[in-house]
């Protein structure tokens, strides 16, 4: 199942970027299993990747054909991670970057390759081989909503959002994909992102409005606390909506921002609304703590704790689980007689011990709803941190006990 | 289910100890759920507590006692954690030493109180006040098991271990047994163990026998990560076998610390064999790392994942996934390209890549083991760290999500 979310029904085209999509043969089903996104001349691009030490091969390559040229094809491919492979697999990612690049007549340097599925399996180079010089003849402008269903994996429901704006007295339009439903832990990336942009800005400004975007929302979902050896989250800016480059901190790039992060938030929150298994939205604020990083280790501590999130499942208000789970929080100091905990609008926790007004019944209200706010206050600093994650449930150990099979 | 652990038959008494066990209401489904372990006079015990910075009222109490007396009656209940009860609870917990003590006729600071079972509800009073008296007069040395039994939660089986051993020429006993199955990730000591011997020994070397002895064995168990608020270790030594006090590091030490080691390695292993949910024992070894810390931190790692512990509850040799999970871990660094990882005796990873000897069928075979040993060799160093753990199985769920219903 998912929480509260439902494909995207209008995606705004964004000038300067078309997409296509096909079957290749990768995915044993017969789904669709490559994305190809073509980047008009002149686009800026800026990109994060996984900080797991094993980095699949496409990560690798992506990397050292960012830093050599300006990409001109996104090429991406489900259903096979490409990652554990060794030389074998640098050399078929290799491969298929100039398969697209012939078949799309750019430069191999000019293709960012990003792969996702099973980890530790031969990317089938034939299956680019027979299928891009079809697809490339489907790109169009109007495809992003089939490109984010080629994508996916154990995905359920294709992930996209898209914003238009005006900066400058200029309409630009934002479009962005995501996918991924397990493995989700992203360090600096998520499994995958692509958000597109027919801004013009600077590419000091795209790389620092992407980093502090993605802080705030792929950066801060769980599903399992698995980090990914794939995630990558790329952000592109084509600049034909005609508006004058962003050169400064100005309340045009102060917009863009914004848009940049209710993109991101939103595709961030689909993964978790779609994450393996998945039947409630949890989202975990730590406030008033003695800095961000302390909030935020609270948070993941709380949402990858297995007893809280099978409480979770059980719509059980099993406060003491939380409250065990913020004591092994990995913080300096911790002072337990100032914490409140809230479920919702209840409080259950004060002091440090059960709240003198809270009922089971109360409780029960708010573990009852799909979506549940935990507030853990420290009360110790100003500073706070919100995470998002699911609950752990039958289906997602269904999920995982049989993907290979 | 449980793997590969049986109810022990035989438990050798231990002079200067007896126990009894009781019934006394906490437990809803009236089984056992007060043990009291009397210890003689002049023998000497250490104990280790949870870190976990929300420590329940029994533990705070404990520890004070122990600074004040030396330990009379060791009093436990199941089925109530007496944790996240703030005043109330501690309050509680002295009350139910107080009546302990007039019972058994020792004093009130010679009781050390231990509560397991669910957090945040009210320690009922009244079933210790009510039971008690009846309960002391059942103590004896062949109570071991009883005891064993008494302390269970979710546990399934009993667990304890008895070794005889010769030290100086004098014949020594040392029993032990703990509890635990669920919110387990000892840090400083499990959910409740009580190891006992007739030796004699210097006080600050049995401090010391015992932190080592924990560090091997219940530092190195993980069930779900969720460290518990109520873990504790007693070590007793009462000296009734007659031998002269271990006053150095002597043979006799030596093997003393073995003995003990052996059995807390049993009593901690035996907790992961009847985890919640168990369905195969698995021992993570890192070898050749750069620190023991490292070491234990990717082990950790690997333990926690759940797409690790899914994986081995499918009996499916999804290496990718335990290479991912090595890539996530918090160490300073790490050589990809030097990494090999072994499930059993096959080698499935080798240089950072999948092994050319590897086959599916091979770790099919492995996999399909009950008891399963994955060995990760870091190839940068020469510390090694074991941990032992469980899968995340359907039972796991259901265990967690039913627990309070």
């Amino acid at each position: 199942m998912t929480v509260n979310i439902k494909e995207p029904e209008l995606l705004s085209p964004v000038k300067g970027i078309r997409l296509a999509a096909g079957a290749s043969g990768i995915k044993k089903n017969g789904a669709t299993d490559i994305v190809v996104i073509e980047i008009a001349e002149g686009a800026s691009c800026s990109a994060v990747f996984t900080q797991n030490r094993f980095r699949a091969a496409p990560v690798l390559i992506s990397e050292k054909h960012l830093a050599k040229a300006a990409p001109r094809l996104l090429l991406i491919n489900s259903g096979n991670a490409n990652a554990g492979t060794g030389e074998d697999g640098y050399n078929n990612a290799v491969q298929t970057c100039e398969i697209a690049a012939a078949a799309s007549g750019c430069k191999y340097e000019e293709v960012l390759p990003f792969s996702t599925g099973v980890i530790g399996e031969a990317l089938p180079v034939n299956c680019f081989a027979k299928s891009l010089p079809d697809i490339v003849t489907t790109l169009d402008e109007d495809n992003w909503l089939l490109a984010a269903r080629g994508i996916m994996t154990t995905d359920t429901i294709a992930k996209a959002s898209s914003r238009i704006v005006t900066l400058d007295g200029t309409t630009v339009t934002m479009t962005g994909i995501a996918k991924g439903s397990g493995m989700i832990k992203p360090n600096m990336a998520t499994m995958l992102a692509y958000i597109a942009t027919d801004a013009s800005i600077k590419s000091d400004l795209l790389d620092e409005s992407l980093k502090a975007a993605v802080e705030s929302s792929f950066n801060s979902i769980t599903v399992d606390g698995d980090t990914s050896t794939n995630d990558s989250c790329v952000l592109l800016a084509t600049g034909r909506s005609g508006i004058s480059e962003i050169d400064s901190k100005n309340e045009a790039y102060q917009i863009f921002c914004k848009t940049l992060q209710e993109i991101m938030k939103e595709l961030a929150q689909a993964i978790v609304r779609d994450a393996e298994g998945v039947t409630k939205f949890v989202e975990i604020k730590v406030i008033n703590a003695d800095s961000y990083d302390d909030a935020k280790t609270v948070a993941y501590t709380v949402a990858h704790s297995p007893l809280v999130k099978t409480a979770l499942f059980a719509s059980d208000p099993n406060w003491g689980r939380i409250l065990a789970a913020v004591g092994r929080a990995e913080i300096a100091k911790l002072d337990v007689a100032a914490l409140s905990i809230y479920l919702g609008d209840v409080c259950i926790v004060q002091n440090g011990g059960r709240a003198e007004s809270y009922t089971e019944a109360d409780g029960q209200r708010v573990m009852s709803e799909e979506e549940i706010i935990i507030t853990i206050d420290m009360n110790t600093g100003n500073e706070q941190a919100t995470v998002w994650t699911s609950d752990l449930s039958y289906d997602y150990v269904k999920i995982n006990a049989e993907y290979r099979t």
